[in-house]
C-alpha cells in the first residue's frame, strides 16, 4: 500500500501553492520512494510554475533538487537499501536501453523523465524516482545543503567534465546567480584561472570571495575587448541574450563558449571569427548519475557547497516571492516541516 | 641576386589577368624561394581578385595552392633542400614564437602570412615562404594534381583531426564542390558512413563516386527532418546562409555541427537544442604544417587525390571563368607555362 503524501501545489499557472494531498499508485518495480529531507528551489520551478514551456500539468507539486532517506524499494532496483540519504535532481527516470543510456550518457536519454514534467517533485512528504537517479550523498558532504548540488550544481559541473576544462585553463563565468556561484567554486577548486563576468556591482566583491580571481564588467564593452583572445572556456548561466560575438573575441584560439542558459533568442554568432581562430559553442543539460557521483566526491574533498538561504517548505510561497525579486544569494533550501 | 619573377596580376579588382614581372628583394634569412610547376585555383582568389574581403592590394597575383621545386634556399631554412618537391597553401610564414605557434598550431597565428595578402602567390614562375609552410609531397603522391590539397584540401582534413572525427562516425558533407569533394573522400577513407548533402541533381550520382555512401538533398526539409538525431559530425563547405537549426537538429546527442564556409549572415542557433542535446558548432581554417603532413601521408596511402581540371597558367582568366561559372569539377590546376 502506498502511504499518501503531503504536497505543496499550485492549481494552475502563476498560482500559489496550497496544500495538495495525493496517494501514489504502486512503486515501480525499479523505482524508489525517499522522504523529503529538504529541497533546492530552482529557477526552473517558476518557469514550470509558470508554465513558461508549456510543459506544465496541474495540479502542480515543484521541487527537483531533493535530499531525503530511502524508505521503500521496488523488486528490481540495485545500489541503494532503506535509510540511505541520497539526492534527486531534474530527472528522475530514464529508459536504460538506448544508446545514450548504454553509454552512460542517461541524462541525454529522449525519453528521459523529468522530476516535476507530468508528475510530482519535491515539495512533498515523500518522492519517488527511478533507482540510477538517485545518488547516495557522502556522509561527508552537509546534506542539508546538498539540495541545489543536484540541479543547479551538476548543470555547471557536468561542462567541466564534457568540454574537458584544465587546471591550466583561463576561464569565465558568465552571471553570477544560483549557477554561476557554483561554477565559481567548482572552477577555483579545479586550478583555474577564474573570472566572473557581471553586470552588478554588489556581486563583484561576493564573486572574489566565492572563487573568482577577478571580475570583469559584462556589460563594459572596454573590459570585454581588453579581454581579446584571453579565454580557453567561457561559461554562460544566463538565459538573456549577449552580445555573443564579444564573447567569441574573448576566446583564445580553440577557445570554447558553452551555455547552460536556455536564452531564448538565437545565438547570432558571427562564422568567420568561429573559423579563423577554431573557436566553438555549445551547450549543455545536467549531468549523468555518474557524473553527479564524480562532483559529489569533489565536493566532499574540496568542501565545496551551495550558499544558501533557508525557509521552511511551509512557506514556499515567500521562498518563490525571494526567488522572483531576483535577491536570493544564492540558492534557497525549503527545509520539510510539513506534516507527514 | 633575386631572379625577376615572370607573374599574371590583376591591376585592380575584378579586372582580368595580365603578364606582370618583378623583381623581389633578397630571400629571407628562413625563406625558400620555389620554382612553380603547378598551381590550383581556389575560390579565394575569386575573393581576393574581387576585394570581397577589402584586403588586396594591386597588382594582386593569385595562387595560394602551390607545388613546386625547390631552388633556394635562406641560411636559417630547415628541413629542405634544393630539388625537394614542396606545396605551399594559404598560408606562408607565421611568427615561430607565439603561443599559438610553439604549440604545433602555426596555422592559428595571429600575425600568420598569407601567401596572397600583400604579397604575390603562385601565378608566377617562383614565388617563396617560410621554410616552415612548404611540404614536402611524398613521390607517391601525384603532384601534378596535389595543389589543390594545401588550401582545399588541408581545410577539410583539418577538421577530422581536430574534431576528433571515428572512423565509427556517420557524418555528413554540406555541398560537393572544391572543398566538399575532398573532404568525401577523406572521410569515406577514414571509415566513416559518409553522408553528402548536396541540393544539386547533378552531382547526387557523382558524390557516391566521390565517396558518400548516400546522399540526402539539402533543400528537402522532409530529407533532413527523417535525418533528425542521426549524425555524429557535419561539415559545412558552402558559404551560403543555411537553415542551421535543421542541421543541429540533424546531430545525435554530442553531435558537432563544423563550418569552413565562412557565411556572411550570423548562424541564428537556437540556444534550448544545443543545451538539451549537448550539441557544438564550431569552425576551421586551414591546418598546421604537421598536418598538412598527415593529410600527404594519408592520401598518399590511400590514393586520395583531388579532382582536377587542368588549364595551362597562361589561360588562367578562362580557368577563372570556368571557376565562376560554378562548374568546376571539382578542382581546377593550372599547368606552368609562363616563361621563365
Amino acid at each position: 500500500m502506498s502511504t499518501p503524501v503531503h504536497a505543496l501545489a499550485a492549481l494552475g499557472s502563476k498560482q500559489a501553492l496550497q496544500p495538495f494531498e495525493f496517494t501514489p499508485g504502486p512503486l515501480g518495480d525499479e523505482q524508489v520512494e525517499i522522504a523529503v529531507e529538504s529541497c533546492g528551489l530552482c529557477h526552473s520551478d517558476l518557469s514550470m510554475l509558470d508554465n513558461d514551456w508549456g510543459a506544465s500539468t496541474y495540479p502542480f507539486v515543484p521541487g527537483h533538487e531533493v535530499v531525503g532517506k530511502v524508505v521503500e524499494l521496488g523488486p528490481h532496483t540495485k545500489r541503494l537499501k532503506v535509510g540511505d540519504r541520497v539526492g534527486l535532481g531534474w530527472n528522475s527516470g530514464s529508459c536504460g536501453a538506448c544508446a545514450q543510456c548504454l553509454s552512460g550518457n542517461q541524462n541525454l536519454c529522449p525519453t528521459a523523465e523529468a522530476t516535476i514534467i507530468g508528475r510530482h517533485g519535491g515539495f512533498a512528504t515523500r518522492v519517488r524516482a527511478h533507482w540510477t537517479w538517485l545518488n547516495p550523498i557522502p556522509e561527508t558532504l552537509d546534506a542539508s545543503k546538498a539540495g541545489p548540488l543536484f540541479c543547479g550544481g551538476i548543470t555547471v559541473f557536468n561542462p567541466i567534465i564534457q568540454c574537458g576544462v584544465q587546471p591550466t585553463d583561463r576561464v569565465g563565468v558568465i552571471g553570477i546567480g544560483g549557477l554561476g556561484h557554483l561554477a565559481l567554486k567548482f572552477l577555483r577548486a579545479w586550478g583555474c584561472e577564474v573570472v566572473a563576468f557581471t553586470s552588478s556591482e554588489s556581486k563583484r566583491e561576493e564573486a572574489l570571495q566565492l572563487g573568482a580571481h577577478r571580475t570583469l564588467n559584462s556589460r563594459d564593452k572596454g573590459d570585454l575587448k581588453n579581454a581579446a583572445s584571453s579565454f580557453d572556456f567561457i561559461l554562460n548561466t544566463t538565459n538573456v541574450a549577449l552580445d555573443w560575438n564579444t564573447y567569441i573575441a574573448a576566446l583564445k584560439p580553440k577557445g570554447r563558449l558553452h551555455t547552460v542558459g536556455a536564452v531564448l533568442q538565437p545565438l547570432d554568432l558571427a562564422a568567420f571569427p568561429m573559423i579563423s581562430g577554431q573557436k566553438s559553442v555549445s551547450g549543455s543539460p545536467i549531468g549523468s548519475p555518474a557524473t553527479v557521483d564524480t562532483m559529489l566526491e569533489f565536493c566532499a574533498r574540496h568542501s565545496i557547497a551551495p550558499t544558501t538561504e533557508t525557509f521552511p517548505m511551509s512557506r514556499a510561497n515567500e521562498a518563490l516571492d525571494h526567488l522572483r525579486s531576483g535577491k536570493a544569494r544564492y540558492r534557497i533550501v525549503l527545509e520539510n516541516d510539513l506534516n507527514a
